[in-house]
């Protein structure tokens, strides 16, 4: 295993002490592993709150911030962050106007988030939970109940983040990202496994000529395994499979992300989204934004995801407004 | 070679296609491979232009727009533009205040320059050079006499982009560009070598449990092989060779990049990150600004970089300003 890291086990802790170092306008509880913003609760604004296992980075942790989320609660490497973490997170940021807790959908993230809204519950404090479960590859899989939930977690917590941050109530808040979650379809590819420290070795075996399609972000199986083909024939199926899926009419708009998981350089991100844009082209669908870069990764694993979402009417100024997150700013 | 790509050979046209279709804010000549702001020269602005060799990118072409460069001309992978790249970006964006050319200090990269600097100036165009050589860890090595130009270029194209964007004149938007640099000193880490489409394979061996100390951003050599040891040992040493180039006295300020390669993950990045400012914490110096990311890649090696620059006090108005690009925005 060849990563910067000075001991498997403190990997996490070490990481996170350099992210708290780096951005000084987060609170970071390097004990609890919680990171809010500094100055605690906005009030009168509804709370935003994620997490799940750590190693996608910049989500969730680079997420918190100014518009997008409130709190983020990372577990262990690909280890759901446990309840007394997400009420911890909440109860950090609620201002007394309720809070929406976005949710990736594996097992172990649903039934500890779920303890925590209950926990949160009887203490009288109101949450609302937005599952993210976008993933068009496989159902019922490793770590699932139905859909994973990968790419489109970035559209629900800027979009969600937005909202909250222009004082829209809880219901509201939740709503507008379950609409963007239902909008969105996403669906990723492996070039190669990736290595958490405490395994030291690749989480799969992959042959130098083969790909994972349908990969998830924990190096989950996909559809199937084949032969590398060229990017072009790749990212056709990719198209094909969200939208198969979720069929778009001629004339749609869409809000098209490009996500790297780790080890995929920008160059290639670019190439693989210049055949997206092509394809949704050729069907007629405008692509009105567009993200390319490194948002829901897994660790050093080489692949991409692509997601494409409807953009409805009321998404647009939500994704454009301000943000000043580590991982997305714009507009401050 | 596990890439995302059609052929070797329209590898960098098909990510330049992409780039162009994800940022019609930008206008991409996929024919010249030159890169502008879509709204051509600023009237009464200096202009502000940068190229090499491609395969680092965010640089230089996603530093194009508001607050940064104007325009950049990417040569082939890991190759000089030619002169007529550089001349015909010049042109694009010269309002008749002169423009500032960034060049990081490859033999290549600084001959074509100067032809195309020769060839403006004939036609009556005012140039200014702002070389880049910040790398401490070789000299006089495979392409480059002195020294090589590397993780400071993210700096000094930020902060001489600002300074041209606030209306300074071209002898100061040089004169900063150049302090910057004479600020700034890096040096860089390899935990794998980089394979370039048309090579197919990596451009060097690094056994299992090597590392390559003082690798430059194609690959060169660095310093030696030695065998991989603890983050916190490996940091200790990069922060050694750089402030022995050029020491910080107990209460200077720093600002800091801590760069991955392309194949690293951001958790990774931060931990880095943390050494470096426990280290730079123990000396006495301040972090006043810090960016932990992908800025000059090296396609898929997995490594990183670490710059200090020396913050004088009108460095930080200036990194601090306004910027839209697709490698780094903020503030619009």
């Amino acid at each position: 295993m060849k990563k910067f890291l000075n001991t498997a086990d403190t990997y996490l802790t070490d990481a996170l002490a350099g992210f708290a170092a780096a951005h000084p306008e987060l609170s970071v509880n390097l004990e609890s592993k919680v990171v809010t913003r500094a100055r605690g609760p906005v009030a009168g604004k509804v709370g935003l709150v994620s997490g799940g296992g750590s190693g996608h980075e910049p989500l969730h942790t680079g997420f918190v911030g100014e518009g997008m989320l409130d709190a983020a609660c990372p577990g262990e490497i690909f280890t759901s962050p446990v309840p007394d973490q997400a009420t911890e997170a909440v109860r950090a940021v609620d201002s007394g106007e309720g809070t929406v807790l976005v949710v990736k959908n594996y097992t172990g993230d649903v039934m500890n988030f779920e303890m925590a809204a209950e926990l949160l519950g009887e203490e009288g404090l109101q949450v609302e939970t937005v599952l993210v479960n976008d993933d068009v590859a496989v159902e019922d899989s490793t770590f699932t109940a139905g859909r994973r939930g990968t790419g489109a977690t970035l559209l629900v917590e800027k979009i969600a983040g937005a909202s909250a941050a222009r004082g829209d109530a809880l219901s509201e808040v939740a709503e507008v990202g379950r609409r963007v979650n239902a909008a969105s379809r996403s669906f990723a590819v492996a070039l190669t496994a990736c290595t958490t420290p405490s395994a030291g070795r690749p989480g799969f075996e992959l042959p130098e000529d083969e790909i994972e399609v349908g990969v998830g972000i924990h190096g989950e199986p996909g559809r199937r395994r084949e032969k590398l083909r060229s990017a072009g024939e790749i990212v056709s199926d990719m198209v094909d499979a969200i939208l198969d899926d979720r069929p778009l009419e001629s004339g749609a708009e869409a809000i098209v992300v490009v996500n790297g998981m780790g080890g995929t350089p920008l160059s290639e991100l670019y190439l693989v989204y210049g055949e997206v844009a092509a394809l949704l082209e050729e069907r007629g669908v405008s692509i009105v934004r567009s993200a390319v870069g490194d948002y829901v990764t897994s660790l050093d694993m080489a692949g991409c995801s692509i997601t494409v979402c409807e953009a409805q009417e009321d998404f647009l100024p939500l994704w454009d407004a301000p943000v000043n997150t580590p991982g997305l700013r714009w507009g401050v």
